[in-house]
């Protein structure tokens, strides 16, 4: 059965690592010649703001993605092209952190963040396509209460709106969009409350 | 029987993640200190449309490959080879991806979308060759049914023919070209009609 | 049982990888036109000298990080946290390598080997925090013997002294630094000597 | 028992799918603006003969790889080293491949070409420790034929000389170095012949 999926995890586990990986390149490196390296490092500290801030994401929504299979056990042509689309999704996520990371501290900043955000609400978006029709083609383990699952995608429901909040946000101060783009991050790391009423993949293992 | 295929599925998925993930690279970011970024943002359009088009493209293709190696249950040198060659014309396109990208609104731009679209028919030849070859030599699973994989056979064989007249049709209109292009990738993106007649990998489930 | 792990490790494996081999991106091509090729090549010795210090670095760790989860075999959300942290140490190793790269031999050096070894320091760390973990939680295999497991967690807590040694050292002379980081890089190849004493994975193959 | 060499093998691939998908990253895409993008497409021959070369020889590399973990059942901390010491030479590739795409036709491409046939010496020779390693060390699965396992020996024996005459015959004529180098890559596709005598790992299969 795992079988089934798991190709799809294999892919998708690929195109994370590389996404997040690739995040590193964007930090450039400081020119030779000019004035001490020190005060270089410290005068890109917007390249690391971004690059911790899209590593955080992206690792976050590898955990999800990584929790959404735990209960999707089957596959249909539909759930590899949505599949896709939030892949597409994660892989532009290098983009906007590069423009982000040469734009924080310029007039420019406010355009750089609201693209920024406007890419997560599109993943975040995409993540509810992905589990909604997971849920309603039943493509979850027979195992599953699927009233449970109901709560999931009520709480996966809040992810849009939060990062168009913080879309909006960026409008009137990037700094504090950037925030709660960090509180958004950590608040996706936290498994769903609802996870413990959900039968798990693992019985033997009541923790994860 | 399935770990035989397992490693060069990994390898595939290996490339093919790879591929898709490094297209976001050639979208470059603009240079600081020019026009408004927002304005900057929306002009490299063509940068856009380029990534977007290869990342259906590489997807749907993971997608085939996938759908393939469903069926493909032994592996022999040959195969292993025309494997790698199918995995060379992948890893090629983010080259004519990003002369696309460059030259979109340029007088140069038929060179560049014939080019696009001969990486393409090479692809559409060696998914040709990697099929015909496991289908003569007996290679799929001994529960597939051989009448219905020949159908199949000549769906693909359409193929090369649909990416030659979309690499014909540059010559005249590259917009017109580029349409057909997604038109083209929507189609590879169902499963083929015959694919319900095949007897699939896990019977138990038959939406697959 | 396997399974419940076997994602992370998926994922981990990629991160690893792909960490390893951008490194040799940061190998520069010499530019046409200039001195001859051979005396170009040899001018930029720094480079080699970090990218193979980086390799076996990140090798070495992928070594650390597979032996771990030889004895980890439940996962819970916080094990995920903490992996990503590790992983981000590990996606920013090519960043600090290509400034060491590009100051070696200059007078910037010293920072440039300290921020070098400043990211070794918070790696070490990270991999203290994910073990120690890993056995307060009892996440650990049941055959596994935990009195031996704390012997690996004794001989970890070195791993960030040594490499704050190298920090400090860095700031007298940077050759001998990087020869210790040569010298850890070895050390931490070899098996820990309580490996022996711990129920193996595979308890057919004693070797490993 | 195969999921001892499991990681080894994901791993591995990691690294050799990257480092093929990224030899597309060294052609460089024509400037706009120069002459016609089809004339500049056309002068960048060595940088397609340099791709070509150095995917087909990265991808037999896989399938040697592939073919040698086939035997290989058990892994020890050693073989763990002596693969990270291949999968260096594998990384290196992109960088040799890149300074003779650069230099071919110009004086110093006698310089690149050695050190691209230099490169493929070093990973000849890893080729023959690591299996070497793996057969005195009775890394083997059980069922392996070990006198057959002598000739597989004998046959990679030959790789790093047919490489280090590559080497010699470069400083004589560099045309026919890298035509020797594409039959010596079509000569380590070929499945060795004593390999029909082993006994394969699915025996049920006889063609692999």
């Amino acid at each position: 059965m795992a079988s089934e999926t798991a190709r799809i995890e294999a892919f998708s586990d690929g195109v994370f690592a590389i996404a997040v990986t690739l995040l590193i390149l964007e930090v450039k490196i400081p020119a030779v010649g000019a004035p001490h390296l020190r005060v270089q490092l410290l005068q890109q500290w917007p390249q690391y703001v971004a690059f911790v801030l899209s590593f955080a994401f992206i690792g976050i929504m590898w955990i999800n993605h990584h929790r959404l299979f735990n209960y999707i056990r089957h596959a249909d042509n539909n759930l590899l092209v949505l599949n896709l689309v939030l892949l597409l999704g994660v892989t532009i996520v290098p983009f906007p952190t590069a423009v982000l990371a040469t734009r924080l501290g310029t007039p420019d900043q406010r355009t750089a963040a609201m693209l920024y955000n406007g890419t997560y609400v599109f993943i975040a978006i995409c993540f509810n396509f992905l589990w909604r029709y997971s849920v309603s083609r039943k493509l979850l383990g027979h195992d599953i209460d699927y009233s449970a699952a109901d709560k999931i995608s009520k709480q996966y429901a809040f992810g849009p709106a939060l990062y168009l909040i913080c879309f909006l946000v960026a409008w009137w101060s990037v700094a504090v969009s950037l925030l709660m783009n960090f509180a958004l991050a950590l608040f996706f790391a936290l498994p769903p409350a609802t996870a413990e009423k959900l039968r798990l993949k693992h019985s033997a293992n009541p923790r994860f």
